[in-house]
């Protein structure tokens, strides 16, 4: 008895938290090596939708680059980067989006309806969800990689609140191009555009670590600037702060980047305290 | 960082009875010694408000025994019972009323708000919520004792889903006259008319008890007839088995006697497998 | 015949009144002499009935003091006022509570429903209505005497249409603490936060009297200051003319004073062009 | 003063009869000797928008009689009646289309509007609101008179419930051919199809009259048969006692036949107990 | 099967124009010779129906000179203008409102019920909808000749989406007398409130015409003035382009003139990419 | 200009159609040659974005099997079917899950877009559409096969009248297992639990075809047993005609078998009289 009472204190101690939540919107950007870890996965699944059951409204985004490599390289296409974007031909393209829309989003969705939760799967291009454009550089041609230029809401709404949205970040542009986005740029535009209360992004690291190596907690985005002058933040951790107070500056509330491979990241983060990452805020 | 994983796991756990009571009506029963211990009485409104807010209605209905008595003797009005009926002439009606709906329902009211729920204290007056009619009985008049005759629902569905109700056993008849009626009553017919999903009774009890002093944890309605002719149940079990099959035949899916006096009594009740106390069910 | 061609002729004379009103709010307190008159009682609840019937929105506000004095005495609890606040100890302050929300607050929801209307007995506890604040007088130390804070509408426009809300003047401050509030100044309240079109002040007088005792019938805010300087309006009726000023201010249209003890007084004031009282607009 | 409270008094008396037909629907037919009668039509447009206002659904069915006679004479076109029914040509359908769709209709709609309804004019043509078909008789070709084959109350529903909708009884049959309906048989095709609460027929007549000349106050469907048989009712009541009894079974609750030369006879009617014509019910 | 592909060629060729107007407002004036011919008329109301089906929201008003001139004539009424306006007494008007309101609205009521739509027929009375004022010229004395002072678009709400409203240009000024409006101008003034999409005006020219007797296409309405001083636009057709300017300036998007003679005129303005008439737009 | 009114002419031709049909559902199966003909595909999509806009409620399901052969290729996964059936391994499900719900899907889904309507693509997995079941068979284990056990309409009902559903034909069994289902009985599954008004099979061929080659144009359900007994449809006719049968018994009005590769086959089915290819009707 005393261990059940134990537990149900800790139901208890989650309260406040429920309280302050309830009815706000979350962005998940679900990706990295967390894709890749069945045991990691399905405690992910499930705090969602313990997230849902509270009443918060939870939005996923995911990205899959092992998968879309994966079928590549049987497929016999070559694999390229430029700066952190994947070249991508005709041929990648079909690759890309049939590895995003339809194996990795189907999977997702299938595993929340498993245990018990409503999942919808989409593209960037059911009910026009995003439009994109392609992304421009300089020196050489991406091939098909978009950035978004709008998001409408339309179906997303239509479909709150009985149903968790899982996002492929897959678009097509005014031309009728299918193109290739990154998934924290879809997350981020989703989260603007609903003035989510968060948008928590999991990554491989436990967020931002400055010139030490260790854990920013939280940052406020007036900061930024500043702490990149001073050399705190650095490095391939500069266009992350910069691209998390741009969320920040649009609407969204608060970003979070967590460590996707701690059980439970997201409960930790959102029903403790400190937090287990990162918080970027005005 | 083991420790707050281990709670997020107990979170967690509680998710299936989340799914699956997401959306009922639950009737609560309160009363007893907890209504005079300050702890157990702010771990019960916690524990309402957390199921409040994963989607659960609950309407709460009160009684107030003691804190009665203790105005009528500051009144040097006599106290007298026949049968568990409180003898109730004119003047110790006025204190009844005066004290259920004055002081021990607003007490309730004033707690559930001051942890962030957001309650309305109702007797059965108001919005016609129960029309009484007087109990008679042959050989004494007790006076103005009341049996529920009729529930109106309306204020109850107006208020929902916002709103906790919280109910005072005091109403009138035809006639007009204000009457006094048994807790139990009041929330067994509040359950049935809205078939809830359960009605809990919090009791000084542990529940049923058999002839051995032992918990019984499940009875059907079916069962209930034959344990008492063989003597399991008995005494002053009977009446209670007895009124609690009604509620199941009325259309409550479940009734629950559980021992208000266990820290967190209706969360352990629910959130497991066995429960604490009697459940009893068709 | 002749005299029921007569009685329809009355009932059409009402016409224009019942189309200017319908679908206003009116919001009435109620108290003084006449709630200790049963049959003056009874031709108010019937006058709030037929209002609400002809889609007028009342809501109604009532004190007390008699019968808070009453039980205080029966309980040799001493009775102190200072410039018009009771001194309100804790005992003192859960008699009031008892009086307001357990036996005045249910007899006038009970009366109504008696002649057929639909009443909702609230205290201002209930879902928030108000939160009060202590007042601090430089002095003397008042105890739980509030005023008002803030007015969350939010169950008044849940109960709406259906409802005649009931409101005893007990509330809590942001602590936690029981308050007694006078009656006026939640019924002004109240009006202020619906932008009523009538407040309508129930008095023992005719309403706002010059020095020379007559009923001034009609004045603007912009001419009350003039007024008291000019020694038209004086002594205790400066404060009287200053709080409804106050009302209209805060967006109440119109604030009747009106003499409770004349039979069916709401309705001459309402229904005659030039009313029985004082009206107070802008 | 005291004349005012008297008046205060007679709105009062109202009360039960207001609780009682509130939201309930009446039809009333408006016709004969009242409508060329500046004095009582206006008292009767006032009736209208009194009950209208204490939220009792109104819908009139007018005729026209006598105005059409006045056009048809200025045009040099024949009258003719058979057994009741007017012998209507094409000429002389166009005559009684435009008199009552063009100018008694839009005349009740004005005089409405000008007292602060809010009224709409339809014809049975509009949204198909009545469905006609021609009437048969074995003697004589009638031309384009026509019975109620079908309502659609649909757009009834629609207008419902800020107008009052006035009927002109002309309507379309299946084949495109305007026809002119008896209004009597209008205004009870439209009761039954509402499931009215009451429908209303003011005549020239104190109601129905027994063999001596003599009021009947109130009877039974059930004894109509056996009042015919014994001869109490007679003549050219037999048909009208008969198309009353008609409205009952299908659906209406009560239809009362009263004098509408009587001022405000409908008032009379609803809010006396005896009433002053006939009514008949189940 | 060829014939039948190229049908459906033809579908699918309107399909941009569908979607470009969906869900938009039409008000359309008809009147003219297209009124006398049943063939035209048949062909309009068909194309009105066609409208409505693919979402159009459609606003008829009408005219009727020609057949008021016929009854005018049979009740050897005289028949006077005055710089485009009827002289119009008592006996005029009643003759001007039997015959829009209670035959040519009807009729058009009645033909498009029997090809599928769903029609209401008002008058500006109806629910108030046009409230007029009368005409006031210096030298002669128009008599019941009105201009539209206000449109309450309540009731065409109300009706809206499932009827198209048919309306008779007669209405009342606020004293309460009938007034007679053009048609233009009521067709004008309903499409200024509802901000239409279109006003279209059946004429009985191709549209305006310049001083050389050429229709002009399209004309802005900052370049009215321009044309009239060049004297393109000249004679008659300065109020008329003036009077579409208005509308534009008014709220509407665009005005279109048209010559009703042509068969599904309003089709072939709308769905081809010239039209066959004059659009003047900002 | 006489080109133009013919034009116009057909559109009017088509009305009486779209008032049939406007707000019915169609649930149409998409497939065969057209799939792989751009010309076809684009007229197709045109004609599905006509009837949507004219009121329609469609819902498009598609197959995919050339894509799949072609990956499937592309990896050397080998192809193998048992009577019909394709077997599945787990290899083979992934590759039929890529390119159904990641490629075929995806690109009905932005054509319907990129036209101007507004498509939102699904598979069976999403907000548990539809749940599927292993098809058992006596000799050979098909793996990954199944069959449809239940149809969840509420995602289907969420998007609807803005949306429209493009399905692909692929969906989970109770125990989390990935199944390839055949498309007809998807679309045949939906359309019942839709109760469709049609069901459309764009097929390779005209319809269901005689012993003689020559087409039926139409066939009730109840004769189809007769036929099949007199060989008149008769081979690989049998399960087509069998499986119309069984969808007209579970609700569906009417099934249409067409040729896909005829131009706007669809709208010539629909808008004209005899249609095209085969209806089964009860």
């Amino acid at each position: 008895m005393e261990e059940y009472i134990k537990k149900a204190k800790v139901l208890i101690e989650a309260l406040p938290y429920i309280q302050k939540f309830a009815s706000k919107t979350f962005v998940i950007k679900f990706g990295g090596s967390i894709a890749s870890d069945n045991g990691l996965k399905e405690s992910f699944i499930k705090d969602v939708i313990l997230l849902k059951l509270i009443g918060i409204n939870i939005i996923i985004v995911h990205g899959g680059g092992k998968e879309i490599d994966g079928l590549l390289k049987r497929l016999n296409i070559g694999i390229n980067f430029h700066e952190g974007y994947r070249l991508t031909d005709e041929h990648t393209m079909e690759v890309v989006e049939m590895v995003l829309s339809g194996k990795i989003n189907k999977d997702l969705v299938a595993l929340i309806n498993k245990f018990g939760g409503r999942a919808c799967g989409l593209s960037g291009k059911d009910g026009n969800l995003i439009t994109a454009r392609k992304i421009k550089t300089e020196k050489i041609e991406l091939g098909f990689v978009g950035e978004v230029k709008r998001v409408d809401k339309k179906i997303l709404l239509a479909l709150d609140p009985s149903f968790i949205p899982v996002i492929a970040p897959v678009s097509m542009d005014e031309e009728g191009n299918t193109l290739n986005i990154n998934a924290d740029l879809v997350a981020s535009a989703v989260a603007s555009e609903l003035e989510a209360e968060k948008l928590i992004i999991l990554s491989d690291q436990d967020g931002l670590l400055d010139s030490g190596g260790k854990l920013i907690s939280s940052v406020k985005t007036a900061d930024i600037k500043d702490l990149i002058g001073k050399g705190v933040i650095y490095g391939g951790m500069i266009p992350k702060a910069n691209s998390c107070a741009d969320a920040v500056k649009s609407g969204v509330k608060k970003v979070h980047i967590i460590n996707g491979s701690v059980l439970h990241a997201i409960l930790l983060e959102i029903f403790t305290k400190k937090g287990i990452g990162t918080q970027i805020s005005n």
